[in-house]
């Protein structure tokens, strides 16, 4: 019998313990490449050794453990999420998916408990892309996409990735060598907090992902005429806020109806004075859906009604698209391991999206993937008040004890 | 036979020169008390004294310029406007009421006309509050509203309005003697740019104002929660942006149907990314009408749709008002006289509210008001590109010649 809530407990002081490595004083910041970098590598990297796990760090600077299977030809299966945070961020995203498995790791290799692959876990050094505005950097190694170009990245202090990485004890000419064979390799499982509010919302410890939404962004930019607020009647104005105004409650209701997120986080507007009509407002418009084509018939309804605000009103409207990325769908046979290792511990085994990215993402490139979504408090993370429930560690726990162990080969 | 035209290119060449008095290198800027104040105060003086008026200066630092009448006891009509500017201001808002009577005036005294009242012309100080933050001080030092505790207002250099009164040779305890006494005071006339579109609209040359309208203005924040733009669905959402959205088209669509202008120049978000979901967004509501009830129907409207907004939304909504008002009534029978000063020109005498403040607002306190518009290009003003034309300029010289020669003892 597994004493999950116990190593639940394990997860919990170990996610506070990796909390307190930061670059900052103030909130937990630790950036790819650092020495909190080096630090945290250094702290789990014990841990993982402690599980009776072979550990290694590869060219890109991600820590590896292996559980290894007594066959020594046995294919592979990767478990991993990433160990760096954003500025001001929480302790569980990304750690959760690394320190869980340790702690369940631990158990096998006290049970003596012998896996037909070898269970190789690694914890990423770069997921959220905070330093060198580029996501996914440590996942993305594994998979062979490092454009040489990306030597000259450079982070906020004008350090080159080249030179961070080099600074670090590691070699930009060497990051092909953090490839990893294709040969054996069976499949990636990720733990990871949700970061919505779905789970909560609908009482459940867990959920499996069904794919992770691609998204499109844009910079829109609407003109009208600035005018002062005492002396120009309704109907000679261009109001530049009021156009964009409009267009935000249409792109509100086309996602809506269409089934999708889309939001509007950023608006800018000039002059911005008490006492002057708008004449320039900049908004942005991010579109996810675990569905390209049904995100962008959404978009292109979106492209549609805003144009025709724009119209109507005699303003002008500038569009200019600044990311797009593909969903990745999750591996079938995967998620009806997750999904019956689920209902195994007694909970319904719900699927969702995933509306944020992940190294899952990138690693799809290479190996079926598959995404197991804890409950976290009121959906946040990216900020100091992330919050997870030790109970739901020990479900999480179980449940990955069933999946693991009926992994196909 | 006079030749305006000849007098109206006078205006705009002094206009011009006026104009050259600033405080920034770069655009004009001519604040209450500063150097550049005393030195348009000269140059002005000087072209009161060329027009044959006697000139002299008051405790609060506004220029006069008499035309005497033949009558010592004859009582007096104020004529003026002020010759302060905003930071990157034009160079008619303001001025142009000082400078054309100006040259009117000249012409009056080579013609030898006596008018059966003392025309005394006010250049005032301040009108547009940017040093000290509040607005009027020139007018109302006339009506003897100036609180003790203004002593102790402050600029942008923390220099209060004692000291920078006494920098300029002036003394804040004697300001009550620049109270003008209200007897024998018949009226007083003021001539401005519309700062608005709708004489341009109607391609008229001049117009009367019925009122100044009185302004409401309020700070209102909304709250919701913020979240990652790609992990909660869009009924899980207590988007601020989005409900904010919905009021500024709230307030746009009540304006609309009450014939009151009412803007949101302002708006701040927060936390304002791109791929979060806004949590609180700050915005302002400035609502004018030349009919306060008018304007205060309208407001209730606006607040009782707002809050249900909010309320069906499930975000919090926090009023603060932060400005309030009334509208000042012009005199019916100085209105008459100017329509039919109009009228002789052969222009429509088209009457229309102001939804900008003027000195008239202060001096309304003492006697009756009116004022006369002019067109201005594209209503623009409070910038460089405050443009006006010297055809107009000819017929609102002549408007007011017909006008003063009309007016009532």
């Amino acid at each position: 019998m597994i004493h999950y809530g116990k190593l639940a407990q394990q997860v919990m002081s170990r996610c506070d313990e990796l909390g307190q490595i930061s670059q900052s004083d103030e909130n937990l910041d630790r950036r790819y490449l650092t020495p909190e970098h080096k630090q945290a590598n250094q702290l789990v990297g014990e841990w993982m050794s402690q599980a009776g796990m072979k550990t290694w760090q590869d060219e890109a600077g991600n820590l590896w453990g292996r559980l290894e299977s007594s066959n020594p030809s046995a294919p592979r299966y990767l478990l991993g999420s990433h160990l760096d945070t954003v500025p001001n961020g929480g302790k569980y995203d990304g750690m959760l998916g690394v320190l869980a498995p340790i702690s369940l790791v631990h158990y096998f290799n006290e049970q003596n408990i012998d896996l037909p692959f070898h269970l190789d876990l690694v914890g990423f050094g770069d997921e959220e892309g905070t330093r060198f505005r580029s996501t996914l950097l440590g996942s993305r190694a594994l998979t062979g996409q490092w454009p040489l170009e990306w030597a000259e990245l450079v982070d906020e202090n004008a350090i080159s990735l080249r030179d961070a990485l080099a600074n670090f004890g590691l070699d930009f000419d060497a990051i092909p060598n953090a490839t990893i064979s294709t040969e054996g390799l069976l499949g990636y499982l990720e733990l990871h907090i949700e970061q919505g509010p779905v789970l909560e919302d609908e009482e459940l410890p867990v959920g499996v992902v069904s794919a992770i939404a691609g998204a499109k962004r844009f910079d829109l930019t609407v003109t009208g005429m600035a005018g002062h607020a005492g002396t120009v009647p309704m109907p000679l104005r261009q109001d530049a806020l009021c156009a964009v105004s409009e267009m935000i409650l249409a792109i509100e209701n086309v996602a809506q109806q269409h089934g999708i997120v889309a939001t509007v986080g950023q608006i800018n507007n000039r002059p911005n004075g008490v006492n002057v009509i708008s004449g320039k407002t900049q908004f942005s418009l991010d579109i996810r859906s675990e569905f390209d084509e049904k995100r962008d018939v959404g978009l292109a309804q979106i492209m549609s009604d805003i144009q025709a605000i724009a119209d109507r009103r005699g303003v002008t409207l500038e569009k200019k698209q600044t990311h797009s990325a593909n969903a990745v769908h999750c591996d079938q046979s995967l998620q009806d391991i997750l999904r019956n290792a689920i209902e195994t511990t007694g909970y319904q085994a719900r699927t969702l999206p995933s509306g944020a990215g992940h190294d899952a993402m990138a690693i799809a490139d290479i190996c079926p993937v598959a995404m197991l979504f804890m409950r976290c408090d009121k959906g946040i993370s990216h900020h100091p008040a992330e919050a997870i429930m030790e109970s739901d560690v020990a479900v999480t726990l179980e449940v990955l004890d069933h999946a693991i162990k009926n992994l196909n080969i």
